[in-house]
Order: C-alpha cells, then sequence, then structure tokens
C-alpha cells in the first residue's frame, strides 16, 4: 500500500513536471527579412533537455554563434559549437537569404544531414554546391561530390526522425509567389510540438490552400496545448499592396491566418500561444511599423515573441 | 614678368600638389576570406576628389555600409548610401563569398552596372540571378529579366570606362585552383592607378603564368610611382601546405610573387609601396599568424595594410 502511494504521488508529480516543463530550446542566430548579412533569418532548436540542436534555414550562421558566444550561452568556441553541436540543417528554400550562412561556413563544418523537400535539395546541388558557386561539398550533383553534407530529402506531410538529435520532423509545402514553393517544418521532441513557416504568402493572396492544410493538421496540437510555439514571417508592413507582398505575410494577412487557425482550434486556445514573427525586412523604418501593427491587432491575446540574435529562448 | 612668375609659381605649387596628393579613397565593405558573413570581400574605391564609388567585389554591403556610417564616414543614410553612392560593382568571380552581399542587397538597390569577365556574369546569371536563388534583376538570363543590373562585359587587357564615375578599368584573368578563373582589376584615375587582385594562388602552385602576365603590365607604374596600391590576397598561414591552398596564397606565395615584381620594376621601386593584405580566412588564431608571417618577412619594406571593415583610406 505504501508502495502503491509512493508510485502514484511520483506519476503526479511527474505529471506536473511534464505539463510545466518547456519541451524546446531556441536560439535564433539570425532574424531579419533581407540585407543585414549579418543577420538573416537561422534558427537553432533543441530538445528542453539537450545541446544538440538542428538549424531552421541557415541564412546567417556564423555572426549568431559569435553572438551566442557572446552572451555564454555556451562554453565552448564557436567553430566548436558549429562543429559538434549543430547536428542537421532543415532548410525551407533556397532564396539566398535563407542559405548563404550554410553554404559559407561548410568548407570548416562537419559531416551533417541537410533535410529539405526535393526542389529545395534540387537548387542546392545546382546553384551553390556545383564548383562555380561553391566547391560540391554536398552528397550529389556536380562531380566531384565531396560528401559532407547529406541531403535527405523530405516527404510533404511525412514524419521523418532527425539523426543525432531527440527530433523529429513534418514538413508541408507552402506558396511563396509565382509558382515557388516554401516549406513549413512542424518539429515532435515526445509529445511537445513546434511550427516553423519558412518564407509564405497568404492562401487567399497566393490563391492556395497551402496555409489552411498546415492550420487543419496542427489544430488539435493547439487546442491541447501540444504546440509550444510558432515561427510565422511578417516581412512587411500593413502599408505594402498585395501586388507588393512577393509570396509574404504584412500584418493584416498574418492575422488572416490566424483567424483561419482560431477557426479550426477555438479562438481561446490562441491566448498566451507563443508566436515568434519572424523574417522583418529591415527597409526603413519597417521593423518598427511591423511591431505596432502586429502588437494593436493582437486580438487573440497570442503570446508575441520579436526575437533577437543570439538569445536563448525557452518554450 | 611679374605675371609670368606668378603662373610659374602656381604651375609649381600645382605639379607639388598633385605629387603629393591622393588619387583614390578606400573604405572596405568587408575584409575576411570567409566563415564571418558580416564582414566578407568587398571594397569601395572613388577617386580622391569624388563620392562616387566602386565595389570591388561585394561579399558583404549591408553590414559594411552601416559600419562606415557608424564610423561617421558620410551623413546620408546607409540606404541612400548604397542606392546613390555605389555606382557600379565589378566582380573578380563567383564564389558566393564575393557575391553573398550584391546579391542580398539587389531588391532595395538601384539601376547599375555590374563589370565583369565572361565566366563571372555567366555564373550570376546561372546560379544567382535566375529565380531560384534570387529573383532575377540581372538584364539577361532567365525570363522574365528584370533589368536593374546591367551585365557589361569585359574583355582581357582592354580598359573600359566605368560609367557614373571618373574611373577605368583593364581586366586580368587570374588561376584560382582546379580550372576555375578569377579577375584581377587595374583601376585608373587619371595618370593614377590602383591594382585589386580576385582570389588568386601563386604561378609555381597553379602552373600558370597569369600573376606574370599581371606583373609585366604593372611593373612600369610602379617604377613611376603611379600605382598607388596593391590589393592582394593571403587567405592562410604558412603551415598551410601547397596542395591545401585550393588556389590561395600563403606568406611564402605571397612574397614569391613580390619577388617576380621586384625583378621587373627593381628592388627599390616596392619600398614604401602599398600593400593592402585581403582575404585572411578567420579559421582559428589564422589572421594573426598571417599578419606575424607577412610582417616578418617583409624585406622589400612594403607598407603593409590589414585594412579594416568601414575605414577609409587615401592612397
Amino acid at each position: 500500500m505504501k508502495h502503491l502511494f509512493f508510485l502514484l504521488t511520483l506519476s503526479i508529480i511527474n505529471y506536473q513536471f511534464s505539463v510545466a516543463q518547456n519541451a524546446f530550446k531556441v536560439i535564433p542566430l539570425g532574424v531579419k527579412g533581407g540585407l543585414d548579412e549579418s543577420n538573416l533569418s537561422a534558427y537553432l532548436v533543441a530538445p528542453a533537455e539537450s545541446d544538440n540542436y538542428i538549424c531552421l534555414d541557415a541564412g546567417t550562421i556564423r555572426t549568431g554563434i559569435e553572438k551566442a558566444k557572446s552572451n555564454k550561452l555556451f562554453k565552448t568556441t564557436s567553430e566548436n559549437f558549429l562543429k559538434n553541436n549543430l547536428k542537421a540543417y532543415l532548410i525551407s528554400h533556397a532564396h539566398l537569404d535563407h542559405v548563404s550562412g550554410l553554404v559559407l561556413n561548410s568548407v570548416d563544418d562537419t559531416v551533417k544531414n541537410i533535410y529539405a523537400l526535393p526542389f529545395t535539395i534540387d537548387y542546392l546541388q545546382k546553384h551553390y554546391f556545383n564548383w562555380k558557386s561553391w566547391p560540391n561539398l554536398g552528397s550529389d550533383g556536380d562531380s566531384p561530390a565531396l560528401n559532407k553534407y547529406r541531403y535527405k530529402f523530405l516527404v510533404p506531410a511525412a514524419e521523418a526522425q532527425i539523426e543525432n538529435t531527440a527530433l523529429s520532423v513534418k514538413p508541408f509545402l507552402l506558396s511563396h509567389s509565382n509558382h515557388y514553393q516554401s516549406t513549413a517544418f512542424l518539429l515532435r521532441n515526445n509529445d511537445n510540438y513546434m511550427l516553423y513557416f519558412g518564407d509564405t504568402g497568404a492562401d487567399e493572396v497566393e490563391k492556395s490552400d497551402k496555409m489552411e492544410q498546415v492550420w487543419k493538421t496542427i489544430a488539435p496540437l493547439v487546442k491541447e496545448k501540444k504546440l509550444k510555439a510558432i515561427f510565422l514571417e511578417v516581412s512587411f508592413p500593413d502599408e505594402t499592396a498585395d501586388e507588393k507582398l512577393y509570396g509574404h505575410l504584412n500584418p493584416k494577412w498574418f492575422y488572416k491566418e490566424m483567424e483561419t487557425l482560431a477557426k479550426l482550434a477555438g479562438k481561446d486556445a490562441l491566448k498566451e500561444l507563443n508566436v515568434i514573427i519572424t523574417h522583418m525586412k529591415p527597409t526603413g523604418n519597417n521593423e518598427e511599423m511591423i511591431k505596432k501593427q502586429v502588437s494593436e491587432q493582437n486580438k487573440y491575446r497570442l503570446n508575441l515573441i520579436f526575437a533577437e540574435q543570439g538569445v536563448l529562448y525557452n518554450f
């Protein structure tokens, strides 16, 4: 009896602990939507209990790691952190502001996997790791393929385990203007989830249902509080006309998409949901305007986060 | 008689002034040989009397302009400086660490020319401005070509005027390992010259005579003190074996090339010659080692300069 009571207590403690516990560590290596070479989209993510990170997109790597180092987030050198703690890249699409840091740091990197949908791997092979833009450090493509980075072809809506980490990923196709595709990554650590969107336009503007498909998949996770954070782009302020969005969101369309999610998950489910605003393009005072506009229109009471380079976030 | 004397005095003053006068202003926007996305090869050059700059290579643009701005080198905004004061790009080769900043900043830039040898323009078209890595802002290539950047095909050893500036350029082919080509640019402002090398290996290692051809051309200018500065790369320290140089120089080979120049121009002609060491790869403590080794072996008493990002140099 005493033994049973002990087990019961333990399981209650465990349950409470798992509810309160953070599931993911995130360190942005770059947060801006273009122009500033020192701070372009790249987000390190590890399970809360681990230092084995994946990197979601890879616009800026080295400058971001140096910033994290100066913020005392790790003890080893920046070079060792890149080599040993960054276990894999997940790339949403091959626009330069999402892959430049990966390519530039590849020669000094260690063997690792690049996970992406086939169209992204195709462009990485043909236009970056091709001996013309850069030596071919990939596992395929223009000969000789030096086979440091191993291309891992993801399949839309099929979960894949990310080697050397405790994370899994399920990718979704996105529309990024004019027949260009991008990717959303749903990450899983046990029964906890995080959703990262690469560049994307709103369904209504893109004449697509790609965002809605993602919302339908993750709505139950939002309801059950298993989705710990959403990373979604807001590249331009509301002053930018729809025909000048070029496959990106502004605050108005951001909230139009949130409305779709609210309808599927229930409005109250969005309250306090962590939403990291990514990819604000730093032209003029765009960033300030976007922050103001996104904050003012926050009728769902999302926990909006304007993440900074080299800072640790726990979700 | 008094009038003649005045004219004579004036012409002597003018002559002395022109001897002492600087011919070029240089602002490095980035100086490192890879890895650090915030500080990659890019050098602004203008005639001493002008604020109309060209940019030699374009690894990092925005972060470098911001740095120059914070050093109070100009009064306008960084965005206006890019748009209005940077008049043309000259690209030595299409490796990503020499073009990333150009591509990333192109959407917010104004109409301007890109001068390069045909192999570089071919790669820019096919692998960067191709609607896959980036929208096609070039004047040719994958349709639609948005025609913001006009490709200007240079011809080896033929001088071309750089539009919207008082500068002319004569390009030379270089060997950058394994059948890859690069370019040296000889800039002219009236009767003053400056020589910029893109990435290059030493002739002996590359089994080439490309460097020697450049030295033969510019030796008379060195003798006559018309060559105001040479920008030459030293990517690795002497500990790097020849077969690991991959088309780059270390201090030993740098001085082997200087020896060729000394033989052609006379050893004394090299004394006090401004030589800017470019493209040191910032792996480990490479940069310190390269500086030490280049300084220690300086038997020609070159005026060695380890240029910094965002600082003004007058030559």
